[in-house]
């Protein structure tokens, strides 16, 4: 079951440049778990801002909210959740490359 | 290049039922020549309403512009478009079924 | 898996009252159906408002649409869907009479 | 007599992890007594948000503000509450777990 | 047990005029009833606005919707109810002329 | 004259206690005040929510400036006013009881 | 005293052009009254909409509100309304030419 | 050229009180100057709120900028400019007392 | 002197096919004139939606909001106007091709 | 391929004025740099706030995306892009000075 997500990044403009990159280490490598995972189809960066639109792939609400409250930068995002659903003029309910 | 557009459809709801399955035919058939073309990469229905999140990949905004223009249903259409960039944190541009 | 949906009509105020009445006969049956079936597990009117929110209890989005998009006032609806998951302070993920 | 109340938590990111546990021991001391006591119907996570939908059951106004009042989040928290009336394609006004 | 409602009418601007003077007669008939029954503590215009802000005093949601929704202007009012509580700074929790 | 004034509160989460409880006192006097004075006319705890509606009668806009300023948690408050009219189906401009 | 009043005017596009002539005559008129009774200090258009911002200065809302009312076009108007006071740095509460 | 400017002012609840008065007396010069220059024609406060509606007459967009940036208190400020044309029921284009 | 404006159309779905063909004929006239005389500066489709942001260069209100209410789709159009000052980071206040 | 960005900037008011000047000194030889590299079409002050709308010429998301991201003052920036196409009523694509 997909469900697209846009989430929203407000980090404080003074931290510290370390803690920052250590955040955005950990973040990335605990999103190319999620997408290695097939939890995480897509992830894109919205052009301009601090923000990406993904889409998840889960059948569980627990499951998806574990895996976004899992985010390192979690605490500072935020996360707006729409589920989908196929669309009768999809070829298909996955996607393409 | 990535675009994400979300319609929302506004039929009037006395719309003339053959009218109307005339309309969604042939927005149907457009939506799927543009899938066939590579144009429309996922088209996914907004769960309890009449509107679609799709992902569009096309190198020029006027291609972009006459391609939503030429939906059936355009004159029913919000249509509203957010280009989008690789993010950082993806494994890939593009998108994975 | 639960999902909170709030629905606002916009009946024509120049309806038929005959047909409004037809449709608001069969909306109920809807509604009751939904409900014996588990897949409604409650649904509130909005105090003053020509709106309710519900509850639905499915496990995919697919028939979440379906049964929604099925609703005899479907085109008269705004519906806005936010899904549920469980809470850490709650007792009981379902609902207590 | 039944009220809809949605919460949304606003956490400063850099609270002390301990003073953040200990809030949190105390948030849910607190729900789940309000639900023992009938107060409160049902609480639900608002999938990848720090908010909630929880159902409260109390027939006065002083009683309802007094009891989201003492929330130990409570200065953390913006509560929207919405007053619920029986709906007349509702099987019953109460849940049905 | 107070609520504070505030009422939007829109009228279609091509009314007729004696079925418009025949509603406002009704619904100012209906007002007058509930302010006699104390039901409506108060009703006041929105300077420049076709709208009021009012006081109900009801103990049920269930009979303040029916007498919000029995308002003869009902299918052209957008209404929107707010429960209020004791302030701690009110000498009163009733209204004074 | 009746002006309806909605104030929201955004105190500190970290104010000290008995700052706070010397704010709140002291905004409670002044509002005892303004209630003797027949200034505020009512004032309600909105359901949930750090804010208030209240009902001031001045005949002037800079009296009532004043008076809206002179509350000791001004500094804090979104204040937002509405000017009232006596309503064409009111019993009565003033409130009761 | 003054207030601020933003004005919003919606007529239907196909509105018969001599009905429209004659309302917007009956408008000029009216407003031109108003004007040479200092009731109205000021009128202008906001450029590119259908709309106005006006200087209003009454000692009354009801007479305000009836004002408003009388206004020919009244009922294709979305008209906002706000209490103004005399700024601690102004040379002077009225305007100056 | 008239402009028409709303401009709200977020000070920090806790900054120094002689710091405050010498940007307020700082501020109020200021307006003064813009006043008896003819830059400004009016500002008044808005009743409850920090805020004010001010009218501006210059004929140069880079010249209105400047005197909005020069304001002491500007980076407090939250201003919103909209452009004023003379109205056709307006028996003037200026301001009378 | 610079504006940037947005204009969004609507235009009723069911307008006659010729009809609309003329009005977009007008429209095309009427804006290459403006055009040519210097007035608009550019003028670009949001792509995706029936808008457009046009930038007009023109040294007084009153002409611009001639120049914009004589556009043959006025009736259709909501137009926001937005004054630009030059930016003290531009080359050039001016565009360039 | 153009893309209209309007960027509003929130520099904290207690900033200290060396560091302030430094960021405007880099923003703005950065800019220079992306109007003399054809990047940058055209940025103007939006009167009387702290923000700009200017006009990005780039054939790929992610060079526009790191254009934005390279701003000195990103951090600090909320920017919204929206992709522009050819309008048939234009003259020319480009911007003429």
């Amino acid at each position: 079951m997909l469900f697209l997500a846009r989430m929203d990044a407000t980090l404080p403009p003074d931290l510290d440049p370390e803690v920052k990159a250590d955040y955005l280490a950990r973040q990335k490598t605990y999103c190319v778990e999620l997408q290695e995972r097939g939890v995480m189809k897509a992830i894109w960066r919205v052009v301009g801002e601090n923000a990406n639109y993904s889409i998840f792939d889960l059948d569980d609400h627990d499951e998806l909210h574990r895996a976004l409250q899992g985010l390192p930068l979690f605490a500072f995002l935020k996360v707006m959740v729409t589920p989908l659903a196929k669309h009768p003029d999809a070829l298909d309910y996955y996607l393409k490359g």
